[in-house]
């Protein structure tokens, strides 16, 4: 290790207390993207990222877009630079909070307790993403503090819709697609192996959301007057939705997986040798019996399968005691995660023919939302995913795996359409983080090892 | 007509705004059985109608029962009255008024306001059972009033939990058998046929009423992560409740129609005679097509065949915007209407079983509620129920007929088993009165001829 990154990755240790400090200050930020009355914290979270850019020497400025506003900043870097132009992406929003009596303590106040990892950081945002962000500018912080300048080229682009699909984001990259042109995207919102072995991710899948309202009568019912002669919306929706699978678990929307591919055979392969144990996955979150496609192994199942998952219900009365009501309207939200070959719009249009060719005449559907993005593979054969790579192995001592990831980062796609960039998606989260969930954290340890390997991939950079 | 008669009832034509105004200071009271908060208000409610009572020379006690009180009184009637006892019973509980947003006025301010009929009264409980039920306190105070005293010999008997399936009234009726015994009972808590034709109904749906919590995780997931391994209990639950019914709307609980007979040939006559029109029902509601079991005509499936319908349903996100969470629980109230020949308790069984049979391993189905009454057809013949249809072909010039209902009233069971009388159902509700839902109103009109209906029925008793 060269000297001077052995400075650097002391400053980082013996200055990790004030690199928590300030991710506290944006976890107190209430940047809840989803719902309107944060609007104003959402601005607060783009202004807090925005000083923090220009304390590291940035030329940054908060851009306006129709929803929640982008933070854009540059830095050239060293003269004489000769490695890629780095596009940091990260988001300041978060997850809405609920279930909020669910919470050890108040999501946006942000404790560092101790866990059986040592210490942890538990808010909403923790780990995704503003604990997985700071990341980054803490170690261009560190750079800057014990060598006195940044030694890459980076543009860092953050933004304030990821939670709700990233929906302005596009439009922003294909209008200032000159100002953001760069050699290779760098995300931290991904999670590691476990917290002893890092991973670069290199699958992602997309996903799309449909909130579908079923309407029947104009106003509530008795159900004693009118069962049996009423259409019952919440009956409806409940016969519509619990037919999206077949008994082996398969999605019935008609034309869903006419592009769904199986995975290459050195994928299963690489994958089968990680040695993944479902039975503790789903132990860790007090299931025991798994969900999914029958006949796929648990990693194709979360990996490259795609799904079709409820994620709220409601309709009728919901209070306490019973009230014998047929309501008037039925609600869903519904969330499809998809795999490369399939199309998100088709999938949109597919579970609308879904819903017609089911719902009983005398209904009405409604459709809200059907944003989404597709299923994408990174190209991990570049010199910058072995830098990443290189990178996680020096600072763990031992090789980083290439795994996938369930999950949806859309933006992957946008950067890749539109900039024509591929990502290093190089990130720290652990499986038990609970992100979306009560009592969201991030792991001292992750986030301390996550700087330290910014840190040694802008030298890696540098010294390209 | 007598001219003592003529004299009482024009006294009640004179003095309706007082009985209205007596009636909105009930119905300010937001009495709501189901929701603890408002007990206090419950207890008030009962406070009030045995004011009420002893104002009418009632010996009067509000009797506490594990929930929430019963105001009980007796009137010895006039020396040598031959009549029957006459047992009175209504409740004082309210349905939840949700959702608020669809009250045109405050649910517990009640209103007067013109309607294509003339007057209404525009209140939760306006006609459920605080309207129907002080029409017959105030046939008494007009007997009291314009002759000085109550003609027959009268116990009243009104509960605050028949919102929420009369949960103690039957242990009260046992405990005192031996001061409830009388000869009829009777009840206003029904509909007419139409706003000008009277009606007795004479065949009741009975209910049981079923909370269902299916838990599989132990805490909310993110469906990027864990979708496609983890359970998704919302799914699961859809899956279940989608199946309640077949195509053809019958329920598909094991065992659920063993009991049920088809009606008789009179009866299905004598029905088919009312000229019931579903079209004109359900355009009323906005509906245009039928629900219910095929192969059943529209008063069969609201009179004489169960139902399975959901009144509520929740689960995982319900807020503004998308959260791609999968849940740890859902849950659904289900009410069941059954006609005469299922025991509820039964049915309770096959529900429990049914979800046993259908949802996946690894999920836990948690019950609440289950109470319940069986379905009752009322005995026509006797000489009370032919007073009772005098009375109201008297006072609407019409014949007053003899109808179902799909609704429950628990408490005529009760009354026949555990007292061993027989209840006249003598109620002047409307079908467009919208009772459990928004904007419940009560046609002035039929307060009005309520009143004077109870007032000749008090007459026929005393003069038997």
């Amino acid at each position: 290790m060269s000297e001077r990154l052995e400075t650097i990755l002391r400053h980082v240790d013996a200055r990790l207390d004030q690199s928590r400090d300030r991710l506290f200050e944006l976890l107190r930020i209430p940047s809840i993207s989803a719902q309107e009355t944060h609007a104003g914290d959402c601005k607060a979270a783009s202004e807090w990222v925005r000083d923090q850019l220009v304390s590291l020497g940035f030329r940054t400025e908060i851009r306006p877009t129709p929803g929640h506003p982008i933070v854009l900043g540059h830095f050239d870097g060293p003269a004489g630079y000769k490695g890629p132009h780095v596009l940091f992406y990260g988001h300041y929003d978060v997850q809405p909070p609920d279930p909020l009596d669910l919470w050890t303590s108040p999501p946006f106040e942000p404790q560092c307790v101790d866990g059986p990892r040592g210490k942890r950081f538990v808010a909403r945002g923790a780990v995704d993403d503003k604990g997985q962000m700071t990341m980054f500018l803490e170690a261009m912080r560190a750079w800057k503090e014990a060598t006195g300048a940044i030694p890459a080229k980076i543009t860092v682009l953050i933004e304030g819709e990821e939670e709700v699909g990233s929906r302005n984001l596009e439009a922003f990259l294909k209008a200032n697609k000159a100002e953001l042109a760069s050699d290779i995207a760098l995300i931290s919102d991904t999670n590691m192996w476990d917290v002893s072995t890092p991973a670069l991710t290199t699958s992602l899948r997309g996903l799309t959301y449909i909130q579908l309202t079923v309407k029947a009568a104009k106003r509530d019912l008795h159900s004693g007057l009118y069962g049996g002669s009423a259409l019952n919306p919440i009956n409806a929706l409940t016969r519509v939705l619990g037919n999206l699978h077949d008994a082996d678990g398969r999605i019935q929307l008609p034309g869903f997986y006419d592009g769904v591919k199986p995975i290459s055979n050195a994928r299963r392969a690489q994958w089968d040798s990680l040695g993944f144990s479902e039975k503790e996955f789903l132990g860790d979150i007090g299931l025991s019996v798994p969900s999914g496609e029958r006949g796929f192994s648990a990693l194709e199942r979360l990996w490259a399968r795609p799904t079709a998952d409820i994620n709220g219900i409601w309709g009728g009365y919901t209070g306490q005691g019973a009230k014998t009501v047929i309501a008037a309207e039925a609600h869903a939200k519904i969330t499809f995660r998809l795999v490369p070959g399939q199309d998100p719009d088709a999938v949109v249009d597919q579970f609308k023919q879904f819903v017609a060719d089911r719902l009983p005449a005398g209904t009405e559907a409604v459709f809200e939302g059907g944003h989404g993005s597709p299923g994408v593979e990174v190209n991990a054969d570049s010199p910058w995913v072995r830098a990443a790579q290189a990178a996680l192995t020096e600072e763990y001592g031992k090789p980083a795996i290439r795994m996938g990831t369930g999950g949806s980062i859309p933006v992957v796609v946008s950067l890749k359409n539109v900039l024509g960039v591929d990502t290093l998606l190089m990130g720290f989260g652990l499986d038990d983080d609970q992100i979306h969930s009560p009592n969201e954290k991030f792991e001292q340890t992750c986030f301390h090892h996550g700087i330290r390997s910014h840190v040694r991939l802008l030298e890696k950079f540098a010294s390209a």
